[in-house]
């Protein structure tokens, strides 16, 4: 029985791939902090809750293939507040961003086309891609330049004739870098010269520390009609499992193709819509005070790995993690060994090794992922349990 | 700016096309009766209202990508009601049936490559199979033996080296064709003599009338690692809005595979899927009501719509709509007329043009696919207007 060369040819999440280690660590009775996911530990606010409570139609009936209507004013007004302005038929309500990442590559690439991506990357971007049957082309962002562009030229040796889009998180998942108007203006006078569209992932957009001014790349004013925006409410109203997202482009024809991919799957779930809409229009301080949560927590993650002797952090402008580079050849094998082999009164860590952020093979081998979207106490000791593994682990 | 060939080549719903007459129909005053859409007029059960209210996690959380196990279990004790016996990782929770065949076309197909599928079918699986790259080879039905198969032969002459799969709905949308034990245990020999697999898309399952007998592609035991499953709790308990499916296979090596499809979006929502393990625990007699409900619905559907003259009908067996031939040249013509032109005391009805529903072209012109999960009031009157209509357009 043959199956599809495009699941062959796809891998197993990076990120979960050590999960059943970590599980058996825990029969044996070992504390894990898990240090590899991106599951916020925040409450998910009251009015999202409420907002399914008050749903109250007898029937849950297929809603509209492109979202409610309440649900895409609500994402109108909140964009608005980040100076990102569109009408009505320029989004559409997706399952999560995932959903959307996948529609703004469908609705680009066919079978053999190539988007170039800043790596390290969301390991996810891989999957999406190949599902298409297109190719991620990376080129390199490095930890000394904090995981900052590279020069025009570097990019633009990457292009060729199949190259469809650019496709980038901002502030980026692995890195936590958030890229400054020049980069973005960079990366739109690309798209503009060689004929791409720029994917611009942002589910992080509200997470950005030290007032470091932000670019979307819906700013990018003379390009709209190349721009398709990837927005969520997984991470910013830590509502992960309610699978609500969108995918915009101010490329009204674009998004009249799009909605061909969104009937074709008929609706996205209908009163997790209506809890959202009530969820974003309610927001008050919310997300303000979770950045600064992020913020101090960012803090504490960035000092405490900066001060394990052989560690070198980039420090994170945005987002919820931390790439770290750490003193050891594979950190596969080191995540794998603190898992199987080592505890620190009978706790250990798990971390997601940098490696699976990468495309080109033999990068990131000594990285590591950390997101910090859990508890001070739990940051502090996971430090100090990293410590000692680092020690032992190299002696 | 180049969009995809993909999405170029992919249509709008011919189900949702007539929408905007049918919204200018209802501004200028005139009531239409929405025959055209598989959205069940029957009340969801309480208990999926209940398991959304007994949630009380503080953190809507990301669930497994293969789907939580309280629904897993649920579907597999439910499954077995109908002698389908799965275990817990043969199945995986998908964003309603949609994608559960998108999923299942994904893992076994790549683009270029072929799907045998009788029509008419739902009009959905091309867009599937273009999203992917694949391609639907029909093999005709005829209303004169009521849709089911033709013979062998002429579904073997169908096959190339690029076939891979065989896909069908079992009870058939648009036809409401149950086939026989006999029929079924032909597709398994082509199956196993061409080395295909089935999708076998079985999301009316239940809805079943007059003890005509059902025999599930599980049922088939010599060819069970060459079936995929197709399930979903959208028509069967008429949640059609809470997206929640699966896609099953006992063919264990394929259900690996698939869940990379699963990680890379990550999960399903998780208070729905909570909510739909509240609902199939606790389902009593609902489904045999709603199935009687059903069956008195066709049977005046059918004998209503074979009084009027010129009309013929294949009687449905199962799900719920009925495909009619119409005394027109062009039921699509006629279907736009019904909306634009016509009215009887202020009302009109709408279905959707069979045409649709088919890949080769021409066929199915006369022909007209009528939903009935509607009230028998809203049927009869629908009749009423349908006979005045197709009096006065064929004057
Ligand atoms: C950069 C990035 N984009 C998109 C997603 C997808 O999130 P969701 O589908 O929950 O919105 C994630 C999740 O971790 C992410 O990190
Ligand atoms: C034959 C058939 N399969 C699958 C579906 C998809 O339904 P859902 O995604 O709501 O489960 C439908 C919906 O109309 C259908 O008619």
């Amino acid at each position: 029985m043959n199956f599809s060369n495009r699941v062959h040819n796809m891998d197993f999440s990076p990120i979960r791939k050590l999960v059943p280690l970590s599980k058996a660590a825990e029969d044996r009775g070992i504390k894990v902090y898990h240090l590899n996911i991106g599951q916020p530990d925040v409450k998910t606010p009251d009015t999202f809750f409420q907002g399914i409570t008050n749903y109250n139609e007898k029937i849950v009936k297929y809603s509209d293939s492109q979202g409610i209507d309440t649900l895409i004013d609500s994402f109108i007004r909140s964009l608005s507040d980040s100076n990102i302005y569109f009408e009505k038929d320029e989004i559409m309500i997706t399952h999560g961003g995932s959903e959307a990442i996948q529609f703004a590559i469908m609705a680009t690439c066919d079978p053999g086309d190539e988007i170039l991506s800043p790596e390290p990357f969301y390991s996810n971007y891989n999957s999406f891609a190949k599902v298409s049957g297109a190719k991620i082309v990376p080129f390199e962002t490095k930890i000394e330049d904090n995981f900052h562009l590279p020069k025009k030229e570097e990019i633009i040796a990457k292009i060729t004739d199949k190259t469809k889009c650019i496709m980038l998180s901002n502030p980026c998942n692995p890195t936590g870098t958030v890229y400054s108007y020049e980069e973005m203006r960079m990366l739109g006078e690309i798209a503009k010269e060689y004929n791409l569209f720029i994917i611009s992932d942002e589910v992080y957009r509200q997470f950005i520390f030290d007032n470091v001014p932000y670019t979307s790349s819906i700013h990018l004013t003379d390009i709209l009609d190349r721009v398709i925006l990837v927005d969520s409410i997984s991470k910013h109203y830590s509502a992960c499992g309610a699978r609500i997202g969108l995918v915009a482009s101010k490329n009204k024809d674009l998004m009249h193709q799009i909605l061909k991919l969104c009937q074709a799957r008929l609706c996205v779930s209908t009163i997790e819509q209506y809890a959202a809409a009530n969820l974003i229009n309610t927001m008050g301080s919310y997300i303000t005070d979770v950045k600064m949560a992020y913020k101090k927590r960012r803090d504490i993650m960035y000092s405490g790995l900066s001060s394990i002797p052989g560690v070198i952090c980039s420090k994170p402008e945005g987002a919820f993690y931390i790439l770290a580079k750490l003193p050891v050849d594979d950190s596969d094998a080191f995540a794998k060994w603190l898992l199987t082999d080592f505890s620190y009164n009978n706790e250990t860590v798990m971390f997601a090794p940098a490696s699976g952020f990468y495309a080109t093979l033999g990068l990131g081998k000594s990285e590591a992922r950390f997101s910090y979207c859990t508890s001070i106490e739990d940051i502090e000791n996971s430090i100090v349990i990293l410590k000692k593994a680092l020690e032992e682990y190299n002696k």
